[in-house]
Formats: C-alpha cells, sequence, structure tokens
C-alpha cells in the first residue's frame, strides 16, 4: 500500500496476530472489517477504499469507544474533512470501536480452513465482479463452501427469489425455472430460506446444474435449520454456500435485506417467483433495479395473495412479466443473444388465405348451393373475385360446384 | 347536403324507398351503407365522408358489377383522382354493388322498430363519441336494442374481453371484476360468446349495474344462441345488446375481429382477463392500444396456456398489470382520478422503529441476560447508541433489564 505511514496503534489492538506480507494482511484486514462494519455499510466502505483495509485497520485502531478520534493521520491521507463529515465517520468509528476486541481474523479463517472453505477478495480471479457494481456497498470479503470460482459460477448466473411461504404453485415453478436454467449452463443464486429458495435450488440440483446459497449469516451455520441437507447437497454438487459475514455470525433482519443486494449485484438477471406484497424478495427486485439489473417477476393467480409482490412489481414497471425458463434466459442474456424464439402455432383452416378468399370461404352455405352472385354478395366481394377465389378453394375441396351452384366443402 | 347534384340512378337501385327530409334522407343512407360495406371497410367510410352518406349511395347507385364507374360526378365534388386511388376505389365499387339489390333500408329498420330497438347514428346526441376515433373505420350507424343512449353509458365503459374457452378462474375473475366494476357504475362493455364475455355480463348484472353487449352479426340473432337469455336479462335489466350491422346479418369471422374495434373504441379502457396466445381478445387489446386507450391484462398461473396471452401483453408492454377493480377503474379513470389507494398491511412488530433502536432490539438475547458493551457490539452501535435504544425499548417490554444485564422482552 502507498502513502505515509499511519501510527501503530495503542490499545484496543484487533487480535489479527503477525501480517508476514501484504497480501495477507490484507486479507486479514478485510475479514476484520467483515466482522467490524455490518452488511452494505457505506462509511467502512469509503474508509476502506481510501486507506486500503489494513490501513483503515489500523487507524480505527486508534480509537477506542471513547478516546478521541485520530483526525491527524487520517486527513494527511485524505485531505481535510468538513464537520458534517467528520460528525458521521466519528458516530461509525464509535460503533465499529465496540467490535474491536471481538474480531478474530486468524480464528475466523481457521474455522473456515478446517470446514474446507475458502475466503475471496476483490483482487481474487475467483471474485464475482458483479458485485463491484455495490461500489462502497461491495462487501469486503465473500466466506464460501463449495466450488469457489464465483467469478466463472455467477457470469451466467439468475437469481431465483420469492417467499419462505409459498403456495405448491410457486414452489413448481421455482423448481422447473431452475431445472431448466440448470439444465442450459446457468447457475441458480438463491438464499437459503424455505419456500422459493429452497424449490430453486432443488430444481438446479435435479438437472445437474450448479447452484449457489447466499446467507444472511455465517456459511458454517445453517439456517434455518430445516435445510443443512440441502446445503449439503448444494456443496456436494458443485455449488456454493457463500456469505458475506465470517463463521459464527447470525443471521438479523438488516443482514436478510443487505444480504439481497449480493444476490441481485451477483447475478446477471433476479427473478421474483412469487412474493407477497411485503415480502424481503421485493428489496432483491429493488436493488437489482438501482443496481441497472433486469429483473422479472412471474405472474400468478390474482385470486392469490401469495403473488401479489409480483404483479405489483409488474404494474410499477420494475420488473417485466416472465413465464418460462426460454424468458428468463433472455432476459438475463446479453442483447443480440437468448433470444426467445418466436412462438409458432400449429396452423388452422384457412389461415394461409388472402382477406378475399377467406371471406368467399366463410360466405358459403354449408348445405343448401347458391349461384355465384349470391356468394359475392353475401361475401361483399366482386363476382370476378368470387369466381376466382371459388376456383382456388375447389381445388383443395374447400369449395364444392354442383349444377345447383357452389357450398362449403367437407374440408372448409 | 351541399355541393352540386348527382345524376340520378339508372337502374339497380336500392330499396331505400321514398326520402320525406334530409335526416331520414342519411339515417337510410346510413343503413344501407351498413348492408354495403363490411365492417371497417376505410374506402367506404371516406367516400361517406366525402359526400355524405345518401350522395354517397346515390353515386354508386350510377354503377353496377359491370358498367363503367361515373368518375365524372365524383371528381366534380372530390377533384381529380389518381389512378391508383381510381384502381382501389373501382374494386370497393363492384364489390359494394354486388350487395346493391340485397339492402333494404326501410325492412331492416321495420324490424328493430318491432323489437324496439333504436338505430344510431354519429349525430345523434346518444352516439358514443368514442368511436368517432376509429375514423374511417367508424361504424356508419349502430343497432341498439336495450337503453339507447350509449353515450351516457359508454362513457364511463370499460370493456372486459377474453376467451370463450375460459377457465374457472378466468370465469370467477372476469364475474368479480364485473360485479365489483358494475357497483361503482362503471357499464361493461364485451361480446357476446361464452366464458369470459358471458361471466362478465353476469357479474355487471349481479351487481345490477349496466353492461352492453355488442355483437358481430345483427341484434335480432343471438349468438350463440346459447347465450339468448342472457342477452335479454342484460337488455331487461337496463343495458343494451348493440351491432354495427342490421337485423338478420350473420357473424363471420372478420366481422367478429372488426366487432372488437367497436368495444376498444367504445370503451374508456379495455382489459383482458384471460385468453389464450392466439385469441380474439388479443385483437381487442391491440385495437386499443392503436387507439391509445389504456389496455390492462389480468395474470394468471404461468402453468395455465388460457392466461398465456395476457402475459404476453405484459412482456410486450401493451398492457398494465390489472389486478382487481380498484386497479382497472384507475387504468380508465381520468388522470388524477380514481387512483387505488395506496395499499396500507397491519404493522409488525419493529415497524416504527429508525434503524439504531432495530438494531439493539434484534440484538438482545432471548433468555440470557448480557451487558450493555456485548450488546452495543452485537448490535454494531456505540454504547451510548445502545443505552438510548435500550431506555425506549425497556418503556413498552421489548426489552427486559435485570441484574445480570438485558434480554429480549416478550413484546419483541
Amino acid at each position: 500500500m502507498a502513502g505515509p505511514p499511519v501510527a501503530a496503534p495503542a490499545v484496543a489492538e484487533p487480535r489479527i496476530g503477525p501480517l508476514p506480507d501484504v497480501a495477507d494482511r490484507e486479507l486479514k484486514a478485510r475479514v476484520a472489517w467483515s466482522g467490524l462494519a455490518e452488511p452494505g455499510d457505506r462509511i467502512a466502505g469509503a474508509l476502506v477504499r481510501a486507506l486500503g483495509p489494513a490501513d483503515a485497520l489500523e487507524w480505527l485502531s486508534l480509537s477506542g469507544d471513547d478516546r478521541p478520534v485520530p483526525w491527524g493521520p487520517l486527513e494527511e491521507r485524505v485531505g481535510p474533512l468538513p464537520t458534517a463529515q467528520r460528525g458521521r465517520l466519528e458516530r461509525s468509528v464509535r460503533r465499529w470501536a465496540t467490535r474491536l476486541p471481538t474480531v478474530e481474523p486468524e480464528r475466523d479463517l481457521e474455522v473456515l480452513t478446517r470446514m474446507g472453505g475458502s475466503v475471496l477478495v476483490p483482487d481474487d480471479a475467483r471474485w464475482p465482479v458483479g458485485l463491484d457494481d455495490l461500489g462502497d456497498e461491495r462487501p469486503f470479503c465473500l466466506w464460501v463452501r463449495g466450488v469457489p470460482d464465483l467469478a466463472r459460477a455467477w457470469r451466467r448466473g439468475v437469481a431465483l427469489v420469492g417467499s419462505r411461504a409459498a403456495t405448491t404453485y410457486g414452489e413448481r415453478v421455482a423448481f422447473d425455472l431452475a431445472e431448466s436454467l440448470g439444465a442450459r449452463g446457468v447457475t441458480v443464486v438463491s438464499g437459503g430460506a424455505y419456500g422459493v429458495d429452497a424449490a430453486s435450488h432443488r430444481g438446479a440440483l435435479s438437472a445437474g446444474g450448479a447452484t449457489s446459497v447466499v446467507l444472511a449469516g455465517g456459511v458454517d451455520r445453517a439456517y434455518p435449520l430445516g435445510n443443512a441437507r440441502l446445503f449439503e447437497a448444494v456443496v456436494g454438487a458443485g455449488g456454493s454456500v457463500v456469505a458475506e459475514l465470517g463463521p459464527g455470525r447470525v443471521p438479523t433482519k438488516s443482514r436478510f435485506l443487505q444480504r439481497n443486494r449480493l444476490i441481485a449485484a451477483g447475478s446477471r438477471a433476479t427473478v421474483v417467483v412469487e412474493a407477497a406484497w411485503r415480502s424481503g424478495a421485493m428489496s432483491s427486485a429493488h436493488h437489482a433495479a438501482r443496481l441497472l439489473r433486469p429483473v422479472g417477476a412471474v405472474p400468478g393467480p390474482v385470486t392469490s395473495a401469495a403473488s401479489a409482490g409480483c404483479h405489483r412489481l409488474l404494474r410499477d414497471g420494475i420488473a417485466v412479466c416472465v413465464t418460462d425458463a426460454d424468458e428468463v434466459a433472455e432476459l438475463a442474456g446479453s442483447a443480440g443473444c437468448d433470444l426467445v424464439d418466436e412462438r409458432v402455432e400449429a396452423p388452422r383452416p384457412g389461415d394461409g388465405l388472402d382477406p378475399v378468399t377467406r371471406r368467399v370461404l366463410e360466405a358459403l352455405p354449408r348445405r343448401v348451393p347458391t349461384d355465384l352472385a349470391t356468394v359475392a354478395s353475401s361475401a361483399g366481394v366482386t363476382t370476378a373475385e368470387a369466381r376466382a377465389a371459388l376456383g382456388l378453394l375447389e381445388l383443395d375441396g374447400s369449395a364444392v360446384r354442383s349444377s345447383a351452384g357452389w357450398r362449403m366443402g367437407t374440408r372448409g
């Protein structure tokens, strides 16, 4: 890291141990920040961006819960700070400082290593670059169990999100969409809840596809516990369980909402499969929309409150209506790629006819034959047009001529 | 009517009888035109616009199926016609002329009078002015059974359209929407088919609301016959049965499609309740969109092919997603009127809390109390913030203080 050195911390230094090289020092500092700041803390993100994670951590260590904030060393690096900004930063520093005694990056990394997990940081080639669009809300690091190359896995990732309290309909649609997406090599990204999340992972697994569970707490704890075996199956099948919080961290309401930004930013598109008027899945959709990522919503019966959130997204123009995996793939695809084929329906009788011939066909009596002039008048065409049309219709048996005149054939 | 006189017809004059006054002459000419030209015939509409209905009819009478078209008298009125235009008009003249022997306006008017019906023409105060937006595709007249003031009835009319082959879901939604719209004084406008059309009329009748059946054939024939009693009920309940074709005329495929333009143009908004990928209701939606009328589509299960047309309209951005009568009324309403109320949901625990207090609440242990510093660290707030939040939370029992520290209260 460039820049003048920052004074060594006096007390309350986090137990981050010796720092053998820069990469290791930066990694451990990022791990420490993931424990100090709440997910999505933009002020922490800005400080780390300005100083680098390790120097930002050293600077924070100069403050305690009650000691004066060391403005001098910071302003040497970033320039003078206006009073309002100092006020906001000081409040944040006080908050982070309450956690300084609790962060132990080496312990967290050890726990993860024992689980066979990995930690990704933004410079890592396996880092999912979509998260960089979060700016200062980008996570400090990612804790991963399973296949750690999220850059590859999420490049064609689609988020399938929805309510825990899903209906049979919602779970079926989630499963079917995930299965079809999995079959075409799209990675499904979702949370770890019951309902739409779980059905999506199961559908992807069923197709032998890759799927990622993004948790609001640490990757070492299955939440909800009832999905523990599902998470193991995801890891076992070449998928991943991902979190921005270290081992042992518990999910809270705000962490669930912040987790949704990772799902939205990490994926090419976010599809709300089934969501009530007020549902966490709505926040995923709004995160995706703010990031200018495509958002899809699967409609459902208007008589089902479980789909009211999807319909709201459609009404508000936030989401595009998607009804099958082709349309989801089109939503997530690059411009001009993955386009849905024009639907072709089975042709119907009279489909290929020009309007005049069709009118003549429709004007023919079914049983009692009639003369040319009456057919023309009934069809509203000239007698010459009627004569030509009847000639064509006679060829394939749609019109039948007899001494009494014209009537419809059996093909008509 | 102004303009130089047109030479009297030689032969094949339609049996329109004596013309006692201008209004009667114009009325009968319009009735004749409704029998000569197919619905939506723009060339007939333009000719009638240029000459007036009676003079246009007189001019047509100069031609037969094979006599030369009398360009002279026409060009005296409208100026010289380019060759291409002459060609198109001549073909139309030949078509109309095949029907000249069959139109009998007086007979048609007598039939209607015996049924207690009315004929409306564009100058009539009861004419639904929305149809004027059709330009040269405007119908020549309207045949009405029931309450003839369509100007009043359709001013707040909403078209509810959809498939004949509706599902139970589609029929239920149509009925419920129509019932709610009827209860708020909105006239339901629809066709006469089974399925969504019939369910819509029944829903309106159930609320004591007005409803209009727009037929593709004459108003004297119930098509389909199975809905004859429904049509009588509509007329009996202050509604109307409407057509642009005179008594005895049969519906054809192209007349059904043209009938849809009347439904779309006559209503403030068109809502497709349930429609398969390929359905006549889709043409109503496209007619409405071309007229810049609002279009709504009711979503349904993506597993139901019967809703695929609605979803297509949503995907293509032609229709707005509507799920209840409030949203339909908003769609059809004037700007700023009939807006849907912001939905208010029952508040949940913690709803009114600021983010810091909420985080403190979530950080409280459920059973074993803990000290202030741990609460602050766990919540990621300063000890001062934690202290203030706990004071607030203690007031309503969300937090409980004991000698061992703080824990969540029963309200939390």
